[in-house]
């Protein structure tokens, strides 16, 4: 799992739970009544708002995400180069036995040793690469709606055990007992906002943005390899497009 | 009607229903008052914003969007592929008892059928796109204005209902049941906002760019018909404009 | 003036006043001090904001997007083909007795009829065209900020309610009276800014863009007028440049 | 002084006095310690937030303009064209004798007196007038910075208010009083964004970009006296690039 | 360190010291309790947010930014100008034993030194700029993510502690004390967000384009060296792209 995200739930939660059981009644603050409306109205909220199948590919999106490391452009750079090198030696059908793992890359390779022409294999991985675009710009949409509606239905939690409370108002000592259930409602929805929905939202944007760098590159070099580029003129090609601290040799220095 | 909109209704009023229920006295949870306030504001401020026609016609267009089940490209190239065979077959005319059941298609197929010109096919059908598109933007820009005014009118209940009970304070014992009655009106705004309103506006978005995305299909496919084209060549071209998931074939290998 | 605009007020107003009067005290919602406050600053802050100018013309523009009924663009455009029509039959200075009411409309056929210079009319209209677009979005732009401006001194003034409240607090009977009055404020810039001040912004907003695309149409109808245009073409050209559903004829079925 | 942002500030500032006069105890308003917090806190944000230098000149900025009366678009067309015709009658020597009193346009007569190049006062001129447009937005950021701080660190006030009031909470009989003091802080904050940071930010908006234009004016006719163009065709070329309300002649009809 | 900032964070603390001493018992103010939730909390949302790596360089970015005088643009001009009159004078040679102390220019000077070619200094330098600005941007984004989630875990703090309030609340003697405390969470927040995250995130917003501008302008003096090009030319034209007021000659008068 990506660490720091891990390192940042297990923090954030750790405190919670730290801060929760300094009081006197840590307990109180499993609350099912006050869950079912907030977590219930989130997810009610969310299939109103987007398609069911959308919703579901959108937090497999967002596991892969987190469960996954993506390769450094370092290390893509260097496999696609040793690729070529292999195709040069072997030909196409000696890159068969070292397919690469990572599936993007392997779909685009096992589509050269195929012998698939090279404007179908830009056009399947260009599609491809959209279509993953489009899943993760999905997943992040959903996590920056569910930072939305928590809250709200944390309100709506806090809203509903006030009117119960101020109702069956008979003597003035249950008050405080009361009112402790109905703010774990609001609390509920700011944690998962907060702590949850918002970061993740924002990391997604973050890998989302590196995978499709990544592809590119991955794309470029399956071309190159298609094209049977020179493997070192591959490698400048590839460094070219490269962000500098990314590069995987850095030019010295030449007379000019 | 749409399915995850249909479950996720069910299960938001469900899970309030449930909550409330949990409660010492449910029924208080049903307060005219409020309500008049609430929705009555709601009401009479779309008026104000938007013209008496637009309000009409963008409810229409939402309960149409969630009753009615939309082809998916598959279909929709499908369908027009098997009218171009027909077409070739049996002449335009014989499109005439083969009508196709979704109006923007019928629509079309039937002009092919009259020998309307081909320029006046492609004006006529892009304008009711068009205007269409016009009537669903229409529609979301209703549900966001909701949106915000429905927490706002929540909260003008709330104030008369405070002013109501702080005024007739005469004995503290009375104070409970009020300040209830009072809070009841955000409740019912939060839950118009973000259960329904907010959601439903974004749903709105997502179908009104498929529906557009299929006409486009559509409006293609019939000009393609009206220009006798070969019907595996439409396919093809169809298929081109479609996003890579929705293909109703993919392009096989070929030595390049 | 406007049904909807007028129906949605009428009713929004009616609504509170029901609601208000189901309390035990009705009168009490009239409290000169919170208006004071509240209306009084949002007079304040809107002269600091906008010259004085801007501030008049804009309760101008608004009041008579209100009270006037613009005509549909159909009838605009069988107006402006009546003139045409006339102006074959009897000659520009034929016009001069059958100008028409649209003070707009008016104007050009005024320079028709005086013998202004095509290209003169075209700059005077267009210039005319773009201050009247300028002035009514200033106009959105005043309610806009009187929108956000109401909320704002509601506030201020409850602040101002509560100290006084909270000093002289010397017996806890008075604490319910004096809070009602204090939440006025509140109630008073919310009413201001969701049931006025926002609903009538993005009208204005709607009137003005309605009236930008007539005023579009009429600048067109006069300069086919001046070109001596043939009437029907002259009604073929500006139907084109119509939204679909407003078109006065609909073009038949052709052998293409 | 601007005569709305007077009115406006003498208007706004008299009724929040009435109002607050109107209480049992009008002197509890002020209070020092409520004071130093909110004005204190937006200094302080504001100095870590904007370079020293900046600020300083922002206030320079906006004094100026409410203290200043800008010239209209037509008294600069006027001042212009007479420089023009005093050009052509004594030679630009001539100008000496009656500069103009606006400093910008004097910075130009005195650069054509000066017999500086057409290029360098066009780049000097354009220089100032950029110049000037980047310390009217500083002026408009920070103010709008400051409409953002005021609120926050009134909360911070009233939140440190009641934490001494509600430690220090030996008998409830002080609770009023300390509860009114601590809600002080929000007063400030609130009247300091709503009353004056957000309209002044607004209105140096305005007034920047009018500024703009009579300098671009300005800059123009300086270099229509440069070249030596004839006074009447400065007029008409100025008056083209004025907004319509503003041109000091209209076209008169023409037979075209 | 920058002046503006270190007495903008000395006046804000010391003012809110000095607020806080004059209540009956200062020390309660620091609370470890709601200090873990909000610190930790905005650590923990952080870490979830951003790559580990990120939130280190932006720290360290900021530090860097707040502790070190930059160079003006006219030190930096005078700089270039005079390297240059060394490398006519002395050749590239000579340069290196007077090697700046900007890092960057250092840098630059360096390649010239060891006679890198034009094309790779631009290219590095190019490259080192905008790895600079996207670690400075990714800064901003930090402090403004940090400015969000500050008040949001104060919020939960303040929760955590009314439920704990609430649910302990024996005798109501305990409740001011109780509530105290739970405040201390919000107040945590609303400084860290409004005195120190929300001021920082601006004002590295400020430095990083003067910093881009700076950068620009040494590889614009880097090239010039490079291509020995006259020093006076060379300062006019590094002149020529600075804004006027950075300017270190101004043009004087000439007959044009």
């Amino acid at each position: 799992m990506d660490r720091g995200t891990l390192i940042g739930l297990l923090l954030g939660l750790g405190l919670l739970a730290l801060a929760i059981s300094m009081g006197p009644n840590p307990r109180i603050f499993l609350y099912p009544e006050a869950m079912i409306v907030v977590i219930g109205g989130i997810i009610a909220s969310t299939l109103i708002r987007f398609p069911l199948s959308n919703v579901r590919s959108a937090f497999a999106v967002a596991s892969r995400a987190f469960l996954t490391h993506p390769a450094t452009p370092q290390q893509t750079v260097n496999e696609l180069v040793a690729l070529s090198q292999r195709a040069r030696r072997d030909g196409f059908l000696g890159l068969e036995d070292h397919l690469p793992t990572d599936s993007f890359m392997k779909q685009g390779i096992q589509m050269v040793v195929d012998g698939v022409g090279r404007d179908h294999i830009s056009d399947l991985l260009t599609q491809e690469m959209y279509s993953t675009q489009e899943r993760h710009s999905l997943g992040q949409e959903i996590f920056r709606f569910i930072a939305t509606a928590a809250p709200s239905f944390g309100m709506v939690g806090t809203l509903i055990g006030m009117v119960h409370l101020f109702v069956s108002l008979k003597d003035p000592s249950g008050i405080g007992h009361g009112m402790a259930l109905s703010l774990l409602s609001t609390l509920y929805g700011a944690v998962i906002a907060y702590l949850l929905a918002l970061p993740i939202s924002g990391k997604l944007d973050l890998r989302s943005r590196e995978e499709l760098q990544t592809k590119r590159l991955i794309l470029e070099g399956i071309l190159g390899i298609k094209d049977e580029m020179n493997p070192s003129q591959l490698e400048e090609q590839l460094n070219a497009s490269l962000a500098p601290r990314y590069k995987t040799r850095r030019p010295g220095p030449s007379r000019g």
